[in-house]
């Protein structure tokens, strides 16, 4: 819903409507507006979540440049995968930005990622620290909403975007 | 408009009220919806023109790493100073992937952004092609997208983080 209708389509209303449960049900759940978007933010952030098989395989490698390559490729396939996902996700950022309370929900939420995203790396003997993974962090999110929404269609693949990222972002 | 209440809510009567016109004036100057949008695209990449005396400043300065990361601060002063319009461009994008007209005039306005950045970086006289410039965008819509929305509180300031991407990301 929030792929086709954005934000503002998003209601309480409109997901009981879609889910064809009876109105009133959404708001039973999500008391407000805020807390049915930031639910839906940490919905999708456990739609990402990692394939436990695919990732012990991964971490069952000895860690070299390529490993770490795979890893991001990994978050490539999964974020451009599921393409109304991750644009949901940039929709909601935007909302956040208007709404102080999704804001602080949404907030929550990104950044128990991004530290989380921090300490699996350092189980994996890899180099980079929370300084590389935040330049990392950037670097993909730039280029997802460049492949996933209006491109300027450089000249280099997404993978050899990532390639570069690592070879070049991580010391 | 866009800030406030998402592309959903600009139309051609609500841009005619904001703008105090009689109702039929916007639809006079853009027949569609994408046109109207697709316009603001290009009218948002104007407002981030830059001063022409600080670019003959800049362009007057001995080629080096300092220049590159201050041609970098410059972009991020004038993207940060209008975080509506920032946004506003982030909806746009997110309004394309839902609207193949709009993809189409929004697509060639960001290509031509791209393409005009690189040709001026090749008279700067510093390092990098079109490559470097694509990771670089990559990097500071990231970046951008962080600063201007829900951030994922990374512990580097902006500046460290744009003076890490023209040290490492440039060869």
């Amino acid at each position: 819903m929030l792929a086709e209708a954005g934000a503002r389509g998003l209601t309480h209303r409109a997901v009981d409507t879609e889910a064809g449960v009876p109105i009133g049900t959404a708001s039973n759940y999500f008391r407000s507006r805020d807390a049915l978007l930031g639910a839906l933010g940490e919905r999708i952030m456990e739609r990402f979540a990692p394939d436990e098989a695919i990732v012990a395989k991964l971490a069952g490698r000895t860690p070299s440049r390529e490993l770490f390559v795979d890893y991001l490729r990994y978050i490539l396939e999964r974020t451009t995968a599921q393409p109304d996902l991750t644009r949901a996700l940039i929709e909601l950022r935007l909302e956040a930005a208007r709404r102080p309370g999704l804001a602080e929900i949404l907030g929550a939420t990104l950044r128990q990622g991004y530290r989380d995203d921090v300490a699996f790396h350092l189980t994996t003997g890899l180099p980079g620290g929370a300084v590389e993974i935040a330049l990392l962090h950037y670097a993909m999110d730039g280029l997802l909403l460049d492949l996933l929404t209006t491109s300027i269609d450089a000249d280099l693949t997404p993978d050899e975007a990532l390639t570069a990222f690592v070879d070049r972002l991580v010391r």
